[in-house]
């Protein structure tokens, strides 16, 4: 299938490179190897402050941990109604917050504005125990449908949020290419707008398994060493972990894998965009292009050997959404995505009639 | 620290060499893999019949998701009382089961009797709801005290189990080492003796990070991949854990790493047996000894540069427990143990007037 | 406050006497007294079938248990946005389910329909780990909009939840005042309808604490007492809560109690009609009446002594909303609501200019 | 069955009484009703101090939900192991408190000792995130073997859990029984001597089902209103339970229930005391005999129509337990035991030869 998901996208050679070297000798298990410590050390310098790092094993587990420490008892968490942690991921936060509640709110595109969260959390009035209490916002920067969040919007949502006494989180998962989308530094589109604690992900971007939960203000983290013990995400050799993160921000490393990705996306959003038989649902800003296909398109693109993920309809937002005798189409790109792989399929489809 | 545990060791060679070369080119996200479906398929050979396996990604999240799995409310663990689930996982399997309780019964050694168990078993009846119910035994194997448990009991165990309708769990972290320390085949330790299902760990014996949930009766494990996804341990790039198994199981490579910890720690529990300023708190079987030092003696070890990890005396059985002046230490060998450490630590121990 | 909630009520006469009556003299513990199984058999009469009935402490004890009782790991449980369990339980459903994720779907007038259910359901695919897993549906009898199921569209739902293996629901928490609208037997609104469990509230209809969970295939309620008990909610002293139950089905005393409360809410309802400041948000057929006051009216009649409950707008289904000047009032009658009262309100209403 | 338990007594006439004349009329629900408020005020009157009261069903559930607030991720419980939540819960405890560990401690007749207590705590290390973290002890005051704790005993408990920032917790589900036993006030058995939250019970002394849990400092219970609430444990018509606890203490009504059963109990402990075919298994302080009869005293007494409650032998401290062809027996009074039914029993006892 082409374009399926950067997760099927393997290791990067120099990460897979940098863990083969890691391996030789002994090392101090449960994070308080040498190898861990100088991974945690560049989290902070990234993001220009001292942080707080947890390694987790997979994205919902960075996601479902970091909303568990900032729900309490009756705890609601708003997100946007496609989040990957509203559709993707099997009720782990509501699971992990011993039953939070997700608070699903439509917006353009994947992305939750402020208008719309403000709407929403005004019905939900401080102390009324029968309701619950609110309790975080989770942002995807870059969004599930490809956009990313003006840093304007993600400043306005964490007023809000603040003004309530809530936690601002931001899940990551594309983190890398949200930031090579803006030219903004990690600082400014994290704490310097008011995010409280990221999911931090780098396995979609290069690395087998590197995901991280990260707490800006590390006193805010302080109860999560039971969290994700208690969860069986504490690896004991952790240092399998540090040793892709460490290879992943060498050198920019993860930026020039994001940029690769993203630019291969846009090839892709031009080529659609030109076709006389699809359209883009939206535009694109990072690396997931979502297109809308006639099935007449669709047969041929198959016909010529190109298989898409048809992606479920309802997930576009109204108006742009696929008409009858049309589908909505997602192409992802990687660190791999190859400019043949590109090439032939805006090719075909440049090729295909209205 | 000299022998301080097998999780300090970093991947074998063997291993970390085939995880680099299955790094390149797609393949599908979450399990949907030929490496997955290939290392799927070795598990059911190496256990002579068709298993279903899950990875995750920690020996406490196989542990607690495997409970889970065999844990209804109310639903009551019989474990030994020094088990991994009982003193090392953070309440992780109790989390996971919904506030399943574990019941932790004293045996000798590491070991849980049929005698005890049967006497711990007497003591929730049937249909009391106040009490609970049954639900689960959990055997480790090799033991934390580094003993093996006799097929002979391990059936008997599963029997009065199975006669109260409970699943009868054994955690494999050890696994491999426990086979080679008997010579029995995987079957004849598992299934053939009563065993539901597993975790099988390899991460201690040479991987980075591979551990497996593995149902003996697949349909026993239907409802697993919803507790797995549910407790962020689906990961995306499955294929990363299933090279490492590949590698682990391939040409007896698995059995080779934990026949060489046995017999390194062999050598140690010899030279403690023999010198006259310690002794062997019992008769080791596998890749763990516990001595019995004189505080002199830890004196002079440290002295010599030999550091030690001394373990709490309240894990020793009664009768063979550390006197005053005494402290037991666990010494744990793994496939890194070199000859020259082992030496060197029997050379200065044997130094060591009584 | 006038017409406040069904809550406000203390216990009827006759059911007050019944439980005075029912304190002398001993009784097993636990349910299994006489006066327990005679109230237990009571249901199995009116619901014209062999029922399991299992007495918890509240309505959301009964909605949250019987729902965990149907919903596995990952479980999907749909119901109406306003319903009790959505905005009303502090997420108990969730909680009591292990993170179970509520799917709110919108609906007029509080009603779910088979339609917007069929929609909701689709986007919801077998199979989908990440995705979670269609569990239950969840309808309120009588709706928390003081509107009562249409029978045939019950059972299209319930034909479209059995066809995806789901559990149905039904929130009764005021079933009597369904019962009466519709002049149905308990039999026709519920397990004839597909109703798999219900929860049975008697509490707001003339009992201080008389709330039940109702299998109506027993076997499906066989882990209930499992459930039941690890959440505290199983009396010792049962046989309080089957005093009350066996006062409140004696002689027709519940649809007696349920048909004063509709009736007088019809008289609230019409004199809102007849009154030019004020409109029905919609028509009201059981013990709630929505009326649409001007801002201006609601400072009349609190000048007239007459406090009314406000009730947050965005609860109003769409055109039918408060235009700005305008609030949305709620008022709900009970067993003791008096006919003087109403008088007293409905002529106060007529009063005031538009 | 003779003396089975407290809970077979139904409500003293006085409780009835207040709760029927209390039904009528409306009042606020939720507890936000005047005799809500006033019984409120009457537990912070006998406490000599300001308290925060929180109704729920069951001893169960005070037990339960106190603990859950007091007990983070990964959370220890220290207890005898006799304790109600230890055995007669159904994993509650574990439940609420998401997946926290008891860790229950022998301890003499029902009590746990400084001593016990001291060398548990001892094997938790702080700051161990793999065996979890100690986090409350619960005494029960009276025990379920019928003693009573030394004051002084409670105050060193209170003092080590204290020095390791552990909650100190106390189920009275027989508060009165042990406060008459001893003479002391309430505010010495409790925060006087170190204990931060109980569950107080009325439920086995003479009300229907009257259970809080009480924090001596108010803003410990800050988060309490949400746990409770999710629980399904806030009772709409509040003032149900308020009524009984108003007469519970009114005239020192709930002082004088206890007097009396424990009267009853200490006749029946004499009778047997001086009978030839039994002993007791240790001394009684409150409401509770355990008893060691032979199987041929307990045939005879049978055959005279006098059946008691076979106690698990397993309950009795080591050395008072019963021999080959004895058996423990329990025996419970309440306030509704009669001076006739003691005085049979007692007869019969003594009638049986050695």
């Amino acid at each position: 299938m082409f374009f399926a998901s950067d997760n099927w996208a393997g290791a990067s050679e120099k990460v897979a490179e940098a863990l083969a070297a890691a391996g030789a000798g002994p090392a101090p298990a449960y994070g308080n190897d040498e190898v861990t410590t100088a991974a945690a050390a560049r989290f902070s310098e990234i993001f220009e402050r001292d942080v707080a790092v947890y390694f987790v094993a997979t994205g919902t587990a960075a996601n479902a941990l970091a909303l568990a420490s900032a729900t309490p008892a009756g705890g609601i968490v708003f997100c946007h109604s496609e989040a990957h942690i509203a559709v993707d991921e099997c009720c782990a936060p509501e699971f992990f917050s011993g039953g939070g509640k997700l608070n699903p709110i439509a917006g353009p595109a994947g992305l939750l504005t402020p208008e719309g969260f403000a709407e929403a959390l005004a019905k939900v009035p401080d102390g009324d125990v029968h309701h619950g209490r609110v309790a975080a916002v989770s942002l995807s920067q870059a969004t599930e449908a490809g956009t990313v969040y003006d840093t304007a919007d993600v400043a306005r949502i964490a007023d809000l949020a603040h003004g309530r006494g809530m936690t601002v989180h931001m899940d990551g998962a594309r983190f890398a290419n949200a930031l090579v989308a803006t030219g903004q530094t990690p600082a400014e589109m994290t704490w310097k707008a008011g995010v409280d604690v990221m999911s931090f992900g780098a396995t979609k971007n290069g690395c087998w398994c590197a995901e991280a939960v990260v707490f800006f203000d590390p006193t805010r983290g302080s109860d999560f060493p039971y969290l994700r013990k208690r969860a069986g995400h504490l690896f004991s050799k952790s240092r399998f972990v540090a040793a892709q993160f460490l290879a992943y921000f060498d050198d920019d490393h993860w930026l020039e894998n994001a940029r690769h990705a993203n630019a291969m996306a846009a090839r892709i959003a031009a080529g659609i965009d030109a076709a006389p038989a699809a359209r883009l649902a939206w535009r694109p800003q990072s690396n997931e292009v979502f297109g809308i296909f006639t099935d007449e398109a669709l047969s041929q693109l198959s016909a010529a050997g190109i298989d898409v993920h048809q992606w479920p309809s309802h997930a576009a937002p109204g108006s742009d959404g696929p008409n009858a005798g049309e589908k909505l189409v997602r192409l992802v790109t990687s660190f791999r995505t190859t400019e043949d792989e590109v090439s032939r399929f805006v090719s075909e489809v440049s090729l295909i009639a209205a």
